[in-house]
């Protein structure tokens, strides 16, 4: 039965080497029809207090070596919420999102540091637009920006030289393109430090976007939902990492019946 | 300097295709030193109760066309758990989480059911440990499973017929094979209804475990952090899916500095 399923999907997937970019789909929905899928507000009762970066990136820093990567972004932000705004944050269980570490339990799907991100900002913006648009600016982020640039103030594992540009929100690939250039095994000190200053840098950038917000000031650097208008499915822009040369062409999810 | 990464990492890769499974690497740590990596409880103060499956994959399937994905799973379970126990329960934000659709805003990464799933695991379990074996044998269900089996008592779409084992927790893998089977496109009410039933077959299995658990019977499935011991690396078993014909040996890990 699973070589059936991976015939078909070979056979779909191989039609095509074109460039991906500017295929456009005339929607901008997802859920089903489109008065299904609108954006809508809530009231999750996490207030919201602007915060001092430096402070959010050592904490996260800090916190990895216990705590792995989605649970020390969790930390980084709200810790210093319990100390200034209380609330709710006060008994918010930061270690409830640990088991997304590794990509989901070390499956290596979407990078922790993201998972953790997008849990805060969903719980403070009280708006499906704007928490997606924010999760949709940290995926950019993080797959286009050399990473991990964060200096800790007391390295606590070992010095690191190498940063690398991951091209994707996927943990494996990210991590394995680290390890690649940085000759490092994923059981060193080493591969530890990179991912514990990964998520301080994303914890960083998340808080700038947080802050901004606050202000009335967040404005989203990328267009929502361009992976599913460009490509007429969940996607990214790194299609060569895993289609090879055999990269489907958009137009033939025009061929599938609507 | 993206290219420079490239060509290192496609040489990183291409090394062998030997087989993959069963290279044991002598840890079972991830985040640094052993000390650091232990597993511990915590309270996050959200209550369990037993659940009736049934009503948790109804409640998740109507949900999906409105709140998509991550946060049909966490209606699922919480829904009847505000009426179950009350508490902590009341107030949580259920739709924070919907930024994870689609694998994190349309990324395709981690199904979005997987992270909604885990999010009330967390919550729930109160142990990393616990909290990570249910995740992982979550990903095993999902992969390893032709889903959606689940049967709405109303369907609100559209009938549907095609089931397909996903081999992974990646969104875009996982859909995109169903839509090759099933011959839809993504922006399809059949697609819409998939994901809407592949929710309710999360949510349905979660519960399963989630009541277990709280009978003291639940045990893991699957052997946590199979992935990292057997490649050295965060991972899954569908290796071909990306590399092709050149999947990396895990022996290459042995070679990277330690």
């Amino acid at each position: 039965m699973e070589k059936d399923i991976d015939e078909s999907r070979r056979s779909f997937i191989a039609t095509s080497g074109k460039a991906l970019a500017g295929v456009a789909i005339a929607s901008s929905i997802i859920g089903g029809t489109a008065e299904d899928a609108s954006a809508y507000s809530y009231n999750g009762g996490y207030k919201y207090q602007k915060l001092d970066p430096g402070e959010v990136g050592e904490i996260t820093y800090k916190n990895y070596f216990k705590r792995w990567c989605a649970s020390s972004v969790i930390a980084g932000i709200v810790e210093p919420l319990r100390r200034q705004v209380g609330g709710k944050w006060k008994d918010f269980p930061i270690d409830a999102m640990r088991w997304a570490h590794g990509g989901m339990a070390g499956w290596g799907c979407l990078c922790g540091t993201l998972i953790g991100a997008g849990t805060v900002v969903g719980l403070i913006t009280n708006d499906t637009d704007i928490a997606e648009e924010m999760a949709n600016d940290l995926c950019f982020y993080y797959s286009y920006t050399e990473l991990p640039s964060y200096q800790p103030r007391k390295i606590i594992k070992t010095k690191l030289e190498d940063m690398t540009l991951a091209g994707t929100p996927v943990c494996h690939i990210s991590v394995g393109r680290w390890m690649a250039a940085a000759d490092k095994a994923f059981f060193s000190d080493a591969r530890a430090e990179r991912c514990a200053r990964l998520a301080a840098n994303v914890a960083i950038e998340t808080t700038h976007m947080l802050n901004k917000w606050k202000d009335g000031r967040y404005k989203p650097a990328h267009e929502l939902q361009f992976n599913l208008k460009a490509h007429g499915i969940t996607s990214q822009n790194n299609c060569m990492d895993c289609h090879g040369q055999n990269v489907p062409s958009a137009e033939i999810y025009k061929t599938l019946d609507k």
